[in-house]
């Protein structure tokens, strides 16, 4: 073998370990999209069982997390890649943190299911429920976003934040008047609250995620632009 | 300089740059410690012109961020460490995530003390003060602790964490209890219990970064082994 194929063949090998934390990424973001799921159904229809599914099946999410952060390790050390492959490792190490959080917030929603054991009426899930749907929708994207590697989805992704926010608002002031009428369900409207507010931290990660692809294609931090000059940013793309 | 000189002082500037790298980090960790400490104080005092500071000082601990995270990836480029080198780097990168949430929890508190803006009686901030003591002496520890790379004092850190749990729990359930009893009340002291979650998680942000110091040390992974064997693990040590 002469020192080009050799060359080659080292950048072959990395490029398969680079595809390999990419879908590790993927499977461990299915994962967390299937714990968020159950989650939401445990609480909405009262299946206490499925919430406990939730709680046992956590774990793997964990260890994902432990698994991909050595890979990331192993990758740096035995590669030592620069530029465009480093910031993808240290892409893939930051979201694995996002992605185990989501998890943990899954597993709150579905303690929630549990303390409040059937004892709330339908009419409080009605908005947990849309906004549950649309939080799904916006992790499917992210991880959407970042299997293709797409700037563009990427900042769909980051604009759905806002409407989230508006959501979450309007469900919490819902429940506050819900509670004011009658004191006798503060505790129940609460634990749905504490749900909503999970739902809407897992769609502030899916955010991240997004961040995440966009600094790793522009080389860009935007972490902290705030909304408006983001726009700007994005106009530069 | 011969071969053996050179070595010794690229490895002499490299031990500067580490050096440089954690004491960053321990500056970083003191502005998110003011912004705590004065969010705290605009909450329990009504200070609206401190909250405003808050809001105004968030921009530093961002830009640190970005800063550090820059800093590590120049590290990783330009050393290419490995072991405990690389697992240093690994830390401080995720510790900046730590620390910048944190920020975003105190400037939480600071937006609370400006919604509430004196509405709220003095009762309702005892537990908050305690809880807020408490937790300013755990984020102060985790950084102590990172400052000495001090691994029985991590332990000791997260060993508090429970305490914080158990605090939280308690005022959730006061709060809870003032709600019931007059209506009228809800919306304040639901902003309120969100400041005193805005400190449980920092309290959370703390131990993660004393997880990594343990993990920097050790080379073991203890985020996700539970309370229980937590211990056992520690006992090994």
């Amino acid at each position: 073998m002469d020192e080009e194929t050799l060359t080659q063949h080292i950048s072959q090998q990395f490029s398969i370990e680079l595809k390999e934390l990419r879908s590790k990424i993927l499977y461990m973001g299915g994962l967390v999209e299937q714990q968020l799921k159950d989650a939401l159904v445990a609480l909405t229809t009262n299946n206490e069982q499925l919430a406990h599914k939730v709680y046992s099946n956590d774990y793997q999410i964990n260890e994902m997390e432990v698994d991909i952060d050595e890979e990331c390790r192993r990758v740096l050390v035995k590669r030592q890649p620069a530029a465009t492959d480093l910031r993808l490792v240290m892409a893939v190490a930051k979201t694995i943190t996002d992605l185990e959080r989501m998890g943990d917030q899954a597993e709150r929603i579905a303690r929630m299911a549990v303390i409040i054991h059937g004892e709330a009426q339908a009419k409080y899930f009605i908005a947990v429920n849309h906004l549950g749907e649309h939080v799904q929708q916006m992790l499917h994207n992210a991880l959407d976003a970042f299997a293709r590697i797409d700037v563009k989805a990427a900042w769909q992704v980051i604009r759905e934040d806002q409407k989230v926010d508006n959501e979450y608002d309007s469900l919490s002031r819902q429940l506050i008047t819900y509670m004011m009428e009658d004191a006798r369900i503060i505790p129940i409207a609460l634990n749905i609250l504490w749900s909503a507010r999970a739902l809407e931290r897992i769609a502030d990660h899916s955010c991240n995620i997004c961040e995440y692809i966009i600094y790793l294609v522009k080389g860009q931090d935007i972490r902290h632009i705030r909304h408006a000059s983001r726009e700007g940013v994005e106009k530069l793309d």
